[in-house]
């Protein structure tokens, strides 16, 4: 007997969670029908929400409620500098770190043309408008150390470069290979502080 | 900066999910706001459906859609053996072993006094007036190898007794402390087809 009907089908919805599989989400939907209905509704009430309210920046394209988040209309960053992520979460390891007091790009990615992921893809007219309208004193490339962090860090590099804009590299203080959201804040900062001329 | 908004009450929802912790939880906000806003609404919509349409077999206890759940209502079990189980995960991994042609009933926990968990919360009264109705000849106990477990069929078994209802539990074949549905379908079959007189 395989779940049918609507507990079949939470089954099958909760697997577009990342990491959960098929026995993991059976759990999850005998926990919430077993245990917690009011969860499972607030859940679903949450993610409509979301969905609906959340949008991009349409400046750094950030996950934000409103079209400029917080940080890119907050008059306390130094709009001055710009450090360029990969991801939402970035800015919040960062941020959380206390170690920059700019502004962010967000990519929402990085280059990987197997992918079909390409300067398009990541927003790139929108930087490249950013560093042209003059305001931008030093990118400051924070994209994973990877290789395809690295490629997308040459990439927005040489861009910098063709606008005299001042480019630097975050330190390896970050381990080679390694996901800058599960790296902890004082190394975040040794990086930060360690920053060179790109 | 911590999430806020309704990224922030996501976050703080997708904890309701067993095994969920923060760091997981915001992984998966992330992921389903910047690569699945579709997965998102489906599986919103399917949690609020489950919610709303599944409930407990009036019979067995165990999850359903109607009234009367399609192993309860089938003819083609055998409504003389009814196995004991703690949950409707149990129900399945029994089911799908092929290894019992009987029919369920679902306690939705085991006995723990500790815990405010007495023979009313596992539906005890319905399983007497079961065993009292005369048509069960066998109850199979299939309650986890635990100490907890144990307990549970100990208290059905001398409830059967009572009755003059012949009671098994199934063999040790399953690992002991081991949680039924964890256990591979041939295990449970040499585990049911072991079984003795309780
Ligand atoms: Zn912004
Ligand atoms: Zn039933």
């Amino acid at each position: 007997m395989q779940a049918k009907g609507h507990l079949g089908q939470l089954i099958h919805a909760l697997r577009c969670l990342p990491g959960v599989g098929p026995k993991s989400a059976q759990r999850m939907a005998f926990h919430l029908l077993l245990r917690n209905r009011e969860g499972a509704k607030a859940l679903a009430q949450s993610l409509l929400a979301a969905v609906e309210h959340i949008g991009y920046c349409e400046q750094c394209r950030g996950l934000s409620e409103e079209p400029l988040c917080s940080l890119c209309a907050s008059a306390n960053r130094d709009h001055g500098q710009l450090c360029v992520v990969e991801m939402p979460t970035d800015v919040y390891a960062i941020d959380q770190a206390g170690c920059f007091r700019g502004v962010f790009f967000v990519l929402n990615g990085r280059l990987s043309p197997l992918d079909g992921i390409g300067p398009a893809e990541l927003g790139m007219d929108l930087l490249e408008q950013r560093l042209a309208a003059g305001e931008v004193k030093e990118v400051v490339l924070a994209t994973n150390t990877t290789v395809e962090g690295e490629a997308t860090a040459h990439y927005i590099g040489e861009m910098a470069q063709r606008y005299g804009v001042r480019t630097t590299r975050i330190a390896y203080g970050v381990p080679l290979g390694g996901e800058l959201e599960y790296i902890d804040g004082a190394t975040l900062s040794l990086a930060f502080n360690g920053r060179r001329d790109f």
